[in-house]
């Protein structure tokens, strides 16, 4: 029996609906396999744990994760309750930092039943690897100055050992895809950071001479995301460019709320998170209608990285038949409610 | 008699085959005004300029432009002759930069008989300002260390002067239509100059009580512009976001070809530019059939500078009567060339 030990983590708004209705499905899937089986356990750290203890984790949080196999995260964040600074980078972003997932690897793809905000989206199927630990998210700067001689200076900080293992890993990728990395870059215009970047990738897709390359400027490749979204295969960006590019995807999907991601550590010392891409989205907490599909394609990145990929695709083909079948949550269009559609899912997968 | 002394940058690939057209447009009008007169002064810097002379601009290039009223630029860059770093910053940013165009105005709307990638795009109508000047652009930084210790370092430079600056502008022209103002940040990502960016854009809305507010992080905006572009009027920018907001403004447009742009100098010491949105194309240079209408819609945002707000709303009008009329170029769907588009807008100036 292979058990994989999970430590999952609603956080705030609608993650508490959605995360123990893909605990649900990730059960029902171990079931139906017979020798896989999960043990999770549930940590309740979210605005409200904050407001409660002044922390959004204990002090030994992390400690009391590293012994789990994955972290299944739904969301955090309430501005409401605690400013984003704290809860994000209290939980989310310490995580990602202190266990190294130094890769944020996002799907975009059109999916059947799902209408896309696009005209003629043909079918596309893209696969985002956004470097997860530094570029222009790293917390380096500071402010000069008062009143009308104010100066802010953000620096970005780009090593070659962060940006080749993000790009490694999405040369890695494709080759079990369609042998296609696209590099999103912005050279012609920021010019120290990008023109390294340039330059790191020809080095790193040269020890892969199979796969064919590109660059584009940032600013080109998000209205390509609009108008020829199928041209792409695996695409390589920054922290900043890869969080953009990915909310551009989840809208041509048609909603962010099917849109997942999985933080991956690639050394193997910590556990990796899965966290889709949406928000608490506190506006509808509570109403039983948050889409569930965000979190449990979420667990089907999981699966494909414990190794059981089969599972991974046979979870997204019974999630595509029930959303092809009509059942879809407002924000898709449709009236269906988070039960619904996890429940319809759940029958899937025990056909 | 107002005359207009208009320095001409036809610059590379079909910047040469447009900005004849709109010069041709642009004569109509004033023959049609009867009151107003161009005299337009042609200056061939480009890539070929820059093969011949290994300069983009002569040493007194920017000297022999600041007596003009302003710079009518078609597009600069060929990476095939000259590098982009060379080119774009050498002419490009280079003017931008020195001329204090502290301001680049971008609209983005919908168009008469124009197809939008999107489905249901609605009447969307909004104009982004972008802090034109400094922030993620900023050209300092540098590397550090060599071979697998290599670090590269951008600083984005944020100073209160130009970030007010570009806020104001956007308040001032929101009074002018619908009293509501999009900030896009990242200030839950980026630290340091988003807060800042914040900050000043609460202490500027201060000063306009009457106009709504709300801010918007780039990767939700981004996602909005494809999902609900009539949601915004005007959008305040910093330089990097501003470019890839403008740049998906256009494809939700219709095409890259059609999308104006102003690059403003505020404080009357030296010309402004007026610039499209696209690049040179040099794959479909010579060809007859580069849509002028981003040149042409950039005519018009020359003469709501110069005050001929009614002029250019009539310019505006020709083109979208012309586009409504189905002459449209292949980047829309059609087989109408250049010049059948520009003789259409000149006959419909006529009428
Ligand atoms: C060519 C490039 C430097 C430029 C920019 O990013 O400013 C272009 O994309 C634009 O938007 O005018
Ligand atoms: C909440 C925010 C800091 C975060 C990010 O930008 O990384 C989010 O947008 C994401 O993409 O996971």
């Amino acid at each position: 029996m292979k058990t994989l030990k999970i430590a999952s983590i609603p956080g705030d708004g609608i993650g508490k609906e959605v995360v123990p209705a893909s605990i649900d499905v990730l059960k029902t899937i171990a079931d139906v396999h017979g020798g896989l089986k999960f043990e999770f356990v549930d940590f309740p750290w979210s605005c409200e744990y904050y407001l409660e203890h002044g922390t959004m984790i204990p002090e030994d949080g992390l400690k009391r994760l590293t012994d789990f196999d994955g972290i299944f995260l739904g969301a955090v964040g309430n501005p409401k309750l605690v400013a984003d600074h704290i809860s994000l980078w209290g939980l989310l972003i310490k995580i990602r930092r202190e266990f190294e997932q130094t890769i944020n690897l996002r799907p975009a793809k059109g999916m059947r039943g799902i209408q896309s905000p696009l005209l003629n989206p043909k079918d596309f199927d893209i696969m985002v690897v956004r470097e997860n630990s530094e570029g222009e998210y790293s917390s380096v700067g500071g402010t000069i100055y008062q009143g009308e001689d104010e100066i802010a200076i953000q620096n970005a900080v780009f090593s070659r050992k962060a940006t080749e293992r993000a790009m490694r890993f999405a040369f890695d990728l494709s080759t079990k895809r369609k042998k296609h990395v696209t590099s999103a870059t912005k050279s012609n215009g920021i010019v120290y950071s990008m023109p390294f970047w340039d330059k790191v990738f020809k080095d790193v897709s040269k020890e892969y001479p199979e796969i064919k390359t590109e660059s584009q400027h940032i600013d080109a490749l998000a209205a390509f995301f609009v108008t020829k979204p199928h041209r792409f295969d695996v695409i390589v960006a920054s922290n900043l460019f890869g969080d953009i590019l990915t909310d551009i995807g989840a809208a041509i999907m048609g909603s962010i709320g099917i849109a997942p991601a999985a933080n991956i550590n690639v050394n193997g010392k910590y556990p990796s998170m899965f966290e889709p891409v949406h928000g608490s989205a506190p506006d509808i907490e509570g109403k039983g209608i948050a889409n569930p599909i965000g979190q449990i394609w979420t667990a089907k990145m999981m699966l494909d990285h414990f190794g059981e990929e089969e599972l991974g695709a046979k979870l997204l083909d019974c999630i595509e038949n029930v959303t092809g079948a009509g059942y879809l949550t407002p924000d898709l269009g449709g009236n269906s409610t988070t039960s619904d559609v996890t429940i319809a899912i759940i029958n899937q997968l025990k056909t």
